[in-house]
């Protein structure tokens, strides 16, 4: 069916919404199905192991999660399947997410994931990024893409300054 | 059988046995029966989920836990059982174990983990925090304890400095 | 009698509190016998060294100790008992816990303290941790921690998001 | 034609080279084709603006982007195109590598990089995600991404250490 | 023309003038021809090319860029341009400003940024660096930079605190 | 008796004297009486809040306390005695004497303690405190610093670079 | 004359007084003579010199000196004077004070600042640290110091929370 | 005469000079008249004020200066002169730089210090800066630039990597 979702967002707490719709904003905006749920690493472990092992069979085409403080889910997510992870660093903690950043960017050589920035620009970037790789076989998706850029591009154009 | 193992000792990758048979050797020092093995979250995220899901059945009291780097091994283990996890932060990386001490410590509520220092000196420690949670029902062990101890003083007294 | 406090919770300043509280109400939860108590490294030293002392002849299978800054308070603690300490660090100063969380968790060998999250987190995990220790020799304990968590499970399964 | 590069690999100096190759080791272990290749973003600006300009009709479906210290390549090759970049910071500073992450990882909303770890894991694991990237429209790549996962499972199985 | 700019003040974003303003107040109080725009790295990097291309023959003595996160803006314009750059880090990220002064400051050997303190207090240096720069050769305006700083001096010589 | 110490150089490992005999050597270069030896914070706590109490009756005018980690000497020491304590930290750990600085200096309102610069010259300035604290009622020995410093002057202008 | 100023509180702007004044109190609180006033090692570096040389002649006995960022202050007065200098780190930027307090307690060998923690607890305790000083040959305000002290204990005693 | 320096370079000691070399090689290289000497901010304070105070006179137009730890030369440098100031921070304590660079950058609104990067990068790109300022008014020295960054992007050119 063409509405399955290609892209998992999955986040480790309802909390963590604020920051992931962001993410989810954009996906919308450039018409990528998509499906968004709550999967605590920690909480639910199981749940994060059958999300991971059905995301293949059910065509998830990338799945972007986003974590705070002792980020372990993106990484968990990657060790479990196949299709591409991309972590976003959750300000959760009183270290402002730094401390997710290490836990989801610094994995060891063999279960890759790969991290956006800390918080709502992150969430952002993964949709961007997740964008970028459909596109690569895509090619509407790629000019919708190329649309956006540009009219970000004449957004900052269009900016005025006191002089 | 009074030597089926009180205490696992896991970690993620057979390198990081450097600093985690500062552990083992205490546990052995003090007698307490254990077992050591390499459980790699990322690499067989099953073999960690089983491990955690049959700890509580096969009489293990406590979990010592070292992984380096976004060390994710501490946590998921905690969330797949109620045996108390010690995790002991593993310096692999660039970062000197900074990573992989936040990436331990910083659980979000609901899933403890007991971390111990950054390396040596907490792969020791976990032995000991382990021999001291056993000996608050042992009593023959807390005396192991107390002599260990005293003897840590006398080698600080006898120590001496040039004046 | 079975009242007689299992567990100690104690903390550098009044203002701790805030952070504490989140240990000591779920030790109410668990209905564990508990205590809790200002105890200044220092500014009463001889309190903290006559707590520590007297931790064990009191009956007390764990202490958990929260303190900011320079938190000295959990490492003393534990060179002066064999019953294991559990720290917390408290963001206290302009340096959001990091300071504490060192000074907590860098113990060297020979004296291990048991490291949680910093603030609120870190305060309900060292009453989760203390549970799961004392759950191993409690069966009851063990199956109201194993409800609670079931609980936390069904939390994040009943969570819904905007789709 | 079968072997134009899918991958590009460019670094900002050829000392960076013994970081990035073991992204090279994995490509070729993985018969993914690629490119290598010196692009420094602030010795050869123009050459970056030409690569990034030419990589979508060059056929490039992902770019993996090392580069140390105030690393710029991989954000600004992501600044000119559409083909996904991947990050790899490389310690090549006295900070070890906590500048180029940054650097690399905190882009603003609207153009991601898809960051990972410091140094050699890293470089691999940006191999292996682009690998993931591939394999979600080529079945054989993913098989043999599944023998690859196998095999290190495998490799941790076998590991033995001293009881 | 006597009123050509003779320094460019550049931005990533029109929100980080609220930062760069603190240059562009002292740049007019000390009568220094200006201009200010926002150019941004990400969104618009070929105006950011075109800027440093056709900075040297447009007259600009010196550049003032200011941007956050991973900022690269300053590095990029002093790649491409031998008119000397100032860098101001920006606090746009949950990290203060700690990420753009890395993403600043850490230039490889060849291209330099004269990099400013993170903030406000940076941009109005960066104003006063221009300003000492171009009274290397300007007696007139050297002079009304020691007027300025005697007022400085004068100011906190008038400063009274209770006793 | 005109020997008896002033200046107590204690430490929490005999290991640490690598780094305090820095200070031992300046104090007995300006000839100031002083003694040195290990207490323990965590394996002696004992001796050190003796210590610590009987130093005002000894005669002590400051304390030395140099320990690495999480470096709770100088600030027990500072909790339990009126004599001005003076701490060093020492980098023994994987974090390079960061954690030790903080454990040390970040010291809550009521007992402080001066603290030096992490290791060798930290130790070295310790003495130099600990003179300067002393000259402040002994003329002979401000004289003695005068000239110290005065040398260090003569070195500065003697050094010869190649031009 | 016995209320000429035996502790000089010097500091890098006016508006470092929120801070300082917690030095102040305690310094009236135990009756120590003492001046206050604005020193800026940036805007008025002569004053700074002028100040530091005087110091001793006019029988200042200790300086306490607060500043921010740069914080070059206290190491300036130290370089300048054998008067004990005692540094607070204030925190004056976005790096909350970890710039002031590396800037001031980093000295290298020879010239020491004895430092304390950032902030209002570390303004409290310079003056703590200044009274420690003087007391050791003034017997009365070592009086009023322990009085002070066991004050304290007092109001951790009397502290009561909810059980 | 024209061999005057135009550039002073300064460091805070000899051991400095091996990072500073590489500002006065580049120098030597683009035939800029310089001067180096050892200026230290805590050793030799009234050399520094002397050497500030008569660099506008002695025709300077831009003092180099390098210091490790806390760095206090470049920025009391700045203060004392209107001869702009460019910090180059030297990892010479066991916090790599970090301290340095923090201590030089973190200059507050009014005394500006241009700061490259820690260590050998941050001097070549101090003298590269140093020379593009000169340049904004000597054409010869500006073509001459021009060469050496061509240079720059030929070696990238012609650097060749295993394939």
């Amino acid at each position: 069916m063409e509405h399955a979702p290609l892209v998992g967002v999955v986040m480790g707490s309802k909390s963590d919404f604020e920051v992931l719709k962001h993410a989810v904003d954009l996906l919308k905006e450039f018409s990528i199905p998509y499906e968004v749920r709550v999967v605590s690493a920690h909480r639910t472990p199981d749940l994060l192991f059958t999300y991971a092992e059905q995301a293949e069979a059910r065509g998830l085409r990338v799945i972007i999660a986003g974590a705070g403080g002792a980020a372990h889910l993106p990484g968990m997510l990657a060790a479990k399947t196949l299709v591409p992870v991309l972590g976003v660093p959750v300000p959760a903690t009183m270290l402002n997410g730094i401390d997710s950043l290490l836990s989801i960017v610094q994995m060891p050589k063999g279960v890759p994931v790969g991290t956006l920035a800390i918080g709502k620009p992150g969430a952002a970037n993964a949709a961007l990024f997740a964008a970028e790789m459909l596109a690569t076989t895509d090619h509407n998706l790629r000019e919708r893409l190329r649309v956006w850029r540009a009219a970000r591009k004449e957004e900052v154009l269009a900016e005025e300054l006191p002089q």
